[in-house]
């Protein structure tokens, strides 16, 4: 019998049972060797030499990365890539490096769904009314309530977030328009929505869903002339990250009602306990709920065990997300404190 | 050039202006000769003996029907059918007896799909306790969150609501049964879904979505021994007619944590200002509010004019529901007020 | 025990196993009180005073009906209703009168389908060529050749066939141009197609597909003028009823190349053995076998329990097409001999 | 202004004006300074020191890949990844290795349905029969033909062409069983399809597609054991590659009635014209045209370019084919002559 490869897991940033439901653990440890670490630090160290795969976010540096010659994946078990792993040797050196993003994707997109529909029709909104005495029945409540069908929606980002969420959005016959800037229009025209510009999206979309993850290019996206640009009444839903908006500027134009919003990533998570947007009836308020729920997580060690398995087999990994040489460099994102 | 064909349309239910956009109502008064009518009194009666059509829900009797010799139709514009019709009469005669319940059915079948996102990652809930300063990140207040996709999702009527709500649960995944006794088994079975008894619903949903109308078989269809069939955290969503459930069971299995519900339509509307569904955290609250958006009461009109147009050509009418002459006599639906 | 409704079964126009499986038999005896009748005299006439229904396609004028007090339902077995019955009487009486069109519609329009790949591909002139010895490989034989995605596809009808075929098309991305005079443009728009005029469709499809029944209005509907506003190169695929084309003037174009076809229906079944469209190299030709497979008999069988069942209920049908009184004295349908 | 980066567009394996339509070509020699070699020889070699990108099929063994220090792109317009180019190498200096399969693939997708459809319904061999005055009206000659509603359809292979043709597949409602070694359950699983073992898709399918590409563990997969593990009356489309099958073995079952195949892919191209395929009624016969239309040609100049600018920022490719370094040994495809 061969013996298993070594693969090290690390309790950080999940802890082992979050992310591998028992059978998957089960199996996981049956196929592999597995260390369970509780840092990164002298532990990691000392199995590097005969290390075939990491599970976790450790810091990676060349140095590091040198004491570990049969090292063949990392797996980061985080949505995005940070800069302290050193990408261009892992790359040379063959070492798959994989993010869990796609773990993550249908649970924000089904969330942004039901965000948009809120938004949309004023369920967060009315059921507050009820619950004070003032609720408003039938038509009379409704007068900017508005379809999905046929509607005009515009997502922002193209990446795994917009791609779970674009088959969500078929079935109400809308005329989606997307802009990402990295890919071909080509490709979205093919998935059935439309490729526009940035300013195509804002103009002409009755909702517009930021789905885009955080760059040197995309920090600061929707600033306050990008969100006048908006006709009035429009709605936003934020699922991806805070800093792509200017937030004093779509508060601002929430509070004068000129938009409606629904936000799930916030500049500083928790927000200060007097911040203006709790009392804003144009919002909706999400503390950062989108992604991280149970069957997530669970999906996290489906992952890795799957993609492992293909890596030890000589077949390249198709779970997990590949780090792009090209666009590591260009990410933004700070980990979920 | 030929004589338009009389028509009367009823200020009641609905103001014509709700019901018919500018260009629709220029359109309709341009292909049919159209008295407005304040009320379905005298100036109805003395419209009869050259009547083509009417909108609105006057009662006909038959006495009424007697004298509207070139009647060919009534075009109720409500979403129900009421005993203030003969509608044998009608049906001996040919008289074209239409409802408008399919024009509310996108607006029900999308309000209903975010009350279901809504209880499936309590969106308006944690907006409550983000507004109260107790709002909990991440993971932190996602335990009982659960995806759409793949999930058991049970579905009580397949009539126009249903019908309309299904295509939006395909890209999910999910496993869907359906109960419609009025049914067979494969007009449900090709449509994507499984055909199910109500216990099967019942028992295997983690939601469950009620879109039957009220007849004398659904009145009281959910008591508490239904409810208490349901698993232990399963969701409750209802928009169609709150007699088919038993409420004051419903409130008290919220109320103790069991299940969770969002409800549209209440046993008394306006709801008294101390009921006690106004303070349980297990419920989405929402004030008769699915159906009655403005782009729904648009839609009125625009089948009222393809229909009476069809109808005219000695074409059956496609776009409103006809009142089936078995059905019309079961339905226990009364006018929302 | 209630006793079981009498219902009598005509050997014509399909013998009983090819319409009812075995099973679907079993349960349909054991719900009813079935009479098999080898023909439709005097066998029948001693059963009407007590009759429910009767499955088949019997002459029943007025005074038959007369003599069927009783009777709630005639189940047609066929796909298209003939003069030989008195569909004004059936009605005022409230006696069903069904079709069971929708039986052939997937078998139909899985054809059409693979007529139209035929077309757009040369399958079947390829296969030819193959065993003719001079097949072109690869790029050689493609010059015509097109691909469904995104293309220009035109339907003339949108009953039965119409709306089951468009569903397998709608994985193309392609442009569905629909015209049906007896819909409002919205019901094909809602259901993703186009409206158009029957110029329209013709002028801008690189496929028509033609999928009408034959009524007044439709009876040479394609001639000599129509398939020359065709683009050079069209495709032509003929599933529903033969007199919808000018065939001379259709096999014209194709022998000179302007067009090709499929033709599954023809003006004489069988054909004589020296038509010229035995030899046209443009054409598929198929003998009239699109619809009748054996999986389409077996669904009337289920389609006539199913709809008995509901009928017995006091419920209406819901699996058989109603005859429609607008539409029955419109066709111009002949039985397939 | 930037200086134009210098590609190379060799005339094989095809003539730049198949796969560049003339805008594309145009936009093409505008963003870059695009080179037309005859060949890939001296004038290949001489550009090299400079080259960005070459379109083509060329050797690059490691020394003329260390004479193009500024290669990024070898973008092969080939469906397939052959043994002449150094991919480690490439991989190694992070040069791009693109193949143009996905262009193949709608093309693919498409002729594999219509000859699926053949198979089940008989079209090609009834078209044959009706030349030949021996065709069979309606029902007569249906007695084998299925619907693919419903059926049990299995796919050998799940890359490029398989993701393709699954989605032509959904609104048949078939139970689709997928058999692919290179990838994990789930993924399967999520695209609708059935995770199946080889002895499952052939056990229990009416109808097998083989998209498999071919590699050491493909070549033979279908002999005589695996044939007759299908059930009788089965039938087999073959469109990706010949040297899956053991073709004297599938041709033998052929010639006996036991099972039914459409070709597409043959053990040598041209065939004999005496090989016994010609002469079997239970074939559709097809030269190697399923993905060489002039549309899929068109397709690759488009992919060239969009890909190239991507490169060109510094962004990730994403229309072509990444040659994934770990199956460009494994593949066993040999060119298309």
């Amino acid at each position: 019998m061969t013996p298993r490869h070594p693969v090290a897991v690390l309790a950080h940033p999940h802890p082992r049972s979050r992310i591998f439901a028992p059978d998957v653990w089960h199996e996981f440890t049956e196929a592999f060797d597995v260390h369970e670490l509780g840092q990164d630090g002298d532990e990691l160290d000392d199995l590097l030499p005969e290390l075939f795969a990491v599970v976790g976010q450790p810091d990676l540096p060349r140095e590091r990365l040198d004491h570990a010659p049969k090292l063949r994946a990392v797996l980061n078990v985080e949505g995005n890539f940070y800069p302290n792993v050193d990408y261009a040797t892992c790359h040379e050196r063959s070492i798959h490096v994989l993010g869990c993003g796609p773990a993550y994707a249908d649970a924000v997109a089904e969330f942004a769904l039901g965000l948009t529909i809120d938004l949309a029709r004023g369920i967060t909104r009315e059921d507050r009314a009820f619950r004070a005495g003032r609720e408003r029945y039938v038509a009379a409540g409704n007068d900017g309530a508005i379809l999905l069908r046929g509607a005009d929606i515009g997502l922002i980002g193209f990446g795994n977030l917009g791609r779970a969420l674009l088959p969500l959005l078929t079935p109400f016959g809308a005329t989606v328009r997307i802009h990402d800037p990295w890919l071909p229009d080509d490709v979205i025209t093919r998935s059935g929505a439309r490729a526009a510009t940035l300013s195509d999206v804002l103009t002409r979309s009755a909702i517009v869903i930021v789905v885009a993850t955080v760059t040197a290019e995309t920090e600061g996206l929707l600033g306050a002339a990008e969100l006048d640009s908006m006709p009035a009444g429009a709605r936003l839903v934020l699922v991806s990250r805070a800093p792509v908006v200017d937030f004093d500027a779509l508060l601002d134009r929430v509070a004068d009602g000129r938009l409606t919003a629904a936000i799930d990533v916030w500049p500083d998570e928790p927000m200060p306990v007097d911040a203006r947007a709790r009392t804003l009836d144009g919002l909706v308020l999400s503390p950062h709920r989108a992604g991280g729920i149970p069957q997530a997580f669970a999906q996290i060690g489906a992952m890795v065990l799957d993609d492992l398995r293909l890596i030890e087999q000589g077949l390249p990994p198709v779970r997990m997300q590949v780090a792009a040489r090209e666009l590591v460099a260009r990410y933004r994102n700070r980990p979920v404190s």
